[in-house]
């Protein structure tokens, strides 16, 4: 494989419209043909196929779109729409993201392969936005409790400098998607379709605005409606991207539950966050916690304890309030404790209602009357209002 | 130790007098005194503190109650209340169950030890309701969900006969007596004060139908009035009771946080329900689950796994709904979804659309068709509305 600032605009164009019509040929993941097009490279690849002497496992998945297809139509018309193709030459191509993929094949996730090209829109470069980047996906019908958990996660996840990966759909996506855009930071849209399908409907503006600020991508030539199998498809390029996937709201079977499969066969760390258990949307992160799949995680610094080679072993910082008699040593605090709802009481009296020996009391009293829990009164010792 | 059905009534009630006394004289937990009573029997223990013959550890845990505890008067007085005294000589006694406070004396948990004696209130036999018992503890102040968590809970635990072991406080240790009284079911109040003592206030008539349906327990004589440090005492007993302890709704630092902590170090499984990560209250039971201290559990089932001996064998099982296509091979529903959305289409163009070769697609249609998924039309092939 030439280095691509070493090739010329011509290899360069060569290797865009094969690559494209790859992309397009066959209905991705297509592993049998991005094999081929690892062994030969996409420029003899195409001269295999288009001259019908691939071997039989990529003529099958090939041969329906083989005559329909024209890669240089496809990057004219994206060219023309702003859309640009990124192929695994280019600098610009996320490659430990994918390689995660590309080394998947043959592992138990049926029909995985690496993307064989991508169509980009935006203006986030994605070998710089996949350096530092987190997936959080979650239920298209969330709650309102899951989509202000995924806003806080994707603001401050963008906020710690992280990009913040997602589908773009209804409910956790387009909330994740929305935080981090929020925080000036840095989020990439994964699409079912083609880069320049409104899908969901409702969800024009912000495709527009992940855009602007970051980039829609997707491995369908422009114009490819979504499909369900697409989403299925689709998610591999979330769960790889992330370096962490984080799964806010998952119902018992779900597309998020899917991807938190695919990240876990991948080796990266899956985190789920927790709900209530009466919600429904809770019980895919409730399970995967349970089975181990994933780890449980209630705010951002947790994501990026997870993401620490030393995460591990920092220490569970739960945080807490201190009271004022946290400094007193066990004693005091049960002397401290035995005039509580009393007027006031003698070192003898406080010696048996506290169960502590005369002299520790006598002891104690001035101790603690100089810290300023107790009083000294005429009628004997007395709690501090405090 | 003298077995219970061959002994005297005069050695019983020598003995009831004798941890009566002990159970008062010293300020629970007195690790000393217990490990002394447990060298020397009852009867000697308290004649050797009488003639102050005792031990400088012994001493310094009776000395403030030594001349102004009387078991006998502590023994009438119970009996005129309907309460009575459970020693670990009787075979009421829940002997496995504080078997581990026992042996637990020398581990981490600074100050444990068994409880000499119990006062009991309520119908229920100690021993036979230790036998399948379950804790549930959690927030005073908790949540409308919290509560209603713990009512299922309690309620489905005592419904599959397990006895429900709390602390009778509001919040969560109410629900969960409440929700196991409901079910008709066991469940067992183990208080910081004496049973008689109505505490807290609002919690009268519970407390007299947790006596009437189970039992109320202390470690503490009639009248002992509640202190700070008597909840993290008796927390021992309720963490000790239960086989295991689930913690519904926690703050960063709570009591039930230290019940959790004690059922752990006496190697009892701690499980946890989580809640909305937005909720203070859930904060305790999330980082008992992101440290490894308890395991999540979301309903009843689950802690009964979390019980049985094979428990850690039993699958995850998530209930989930089946959809009409899953059963129908990858490439058929590939070919399903390339009709989604459209009127009709030809073998060829649905070839195209999906990708399988147009062989396969032929094969598939008829298939598909007589399963009922697809229709044969004069325009091609469309999907039939299911």
């Amino acid at each position: 494989m030439a280095r691509w600032a070493s090739m010329g605009e011509r290899s360069k164009r060569e290797l865009l419209v094969a690559r494209a019509f790859l992309g397009a040929v066959a209905e991705p993941p297509a592993p049998a043909l991005a094999r081929f097009v690892t062994e030969y490279g996409p420029c003899r690849a195409v001269g295999l196929i288009q001259r019908e002497k691939a071997p039989a496992d990529v003529t099958a998945e090939v041969e329906a779109r083989r005559w329909h297809v024209s890669g240089e139509q496809l990057l004219v018309a994206a060219e023309a729409a702003g859309v640009r193709l990124v192929v695994p030459e280019a600098p610009e191509w996320p490659r430990e993201a994918f390689d995660g993929l590309f080394g998947a094949r043959s592992v138990d996730l049926p029909g995985i392969a690496e993307p064989i090209a991508l169509w980009v829109r935006g203006k986030a470069a994605l070998a710089e936005a996949a350096e530092q980047a987190v997936a959080i996906v979650g239920a298209r019908a969330a709650t309102g409790y899951g989509e202000h958990v995924a806003a806080e996660f994707g603001h401050g996840l963008a906020t710690a400098g992280f990009t913040v990966a997602s589908g773009a759909a209804y409910g956790i996506d387009g909330a994740a998607h929305r935080g981090a855009l929020a925080a000036g930071g840095l989020t990439v849209a994964f699409l079912a379709c083609g880069v320049d399908v409104d899908y969901p409907a409702g969800h024009g503006r912000l495709l527009r605005a992940i855009a602007e600020q970051g980039a829609v991508v997707s491995e369908y030539p422009l114009g490819t409606p979504p499909r369900k199998h697409r989403f299925l498809v689709r998610n591999r390029l979330i769960a790889s991207f992330g370096s962490a996937t984080v799964v806010v709201e998952a119902g018992a079977r779900s597309g998020a539950a899917n991807t938190a499969h695919t990240a876990d066969a991948l080796g990266r760390p899956v985190l789920a966050v927790p709900g209530p258990v009466t919600s429904k949307n809770s019980v895919g992160c409730h399970g995967m916690v349970r089975s181990g799949q994933a780890v449980l995680v209630t705010r951002t610094q947790e994501v990026l304890e997870a993401l620490s080679p030393l995460g591990a072993q920092l220490p569970v910082e739960i945080p807490a309030q201190s009271r004022r008699t946290d400094a007193l040593h066990p004693d005091a605090r049960r002397l401290h404790d035995a005039l509580t709802g009393i007027d006031c009481a003698s070192a003898d009296e406080l010696a048996r209602d506290s169960g502590l020996p005369l002299g520790k009391v006598r002891a104690l009293l001035p101790e603690l009357e100089l810290a300023g829990f107790v009083a000294r009164t005429e009628r004997g010792w007395s709690m501090t209002g405090s």
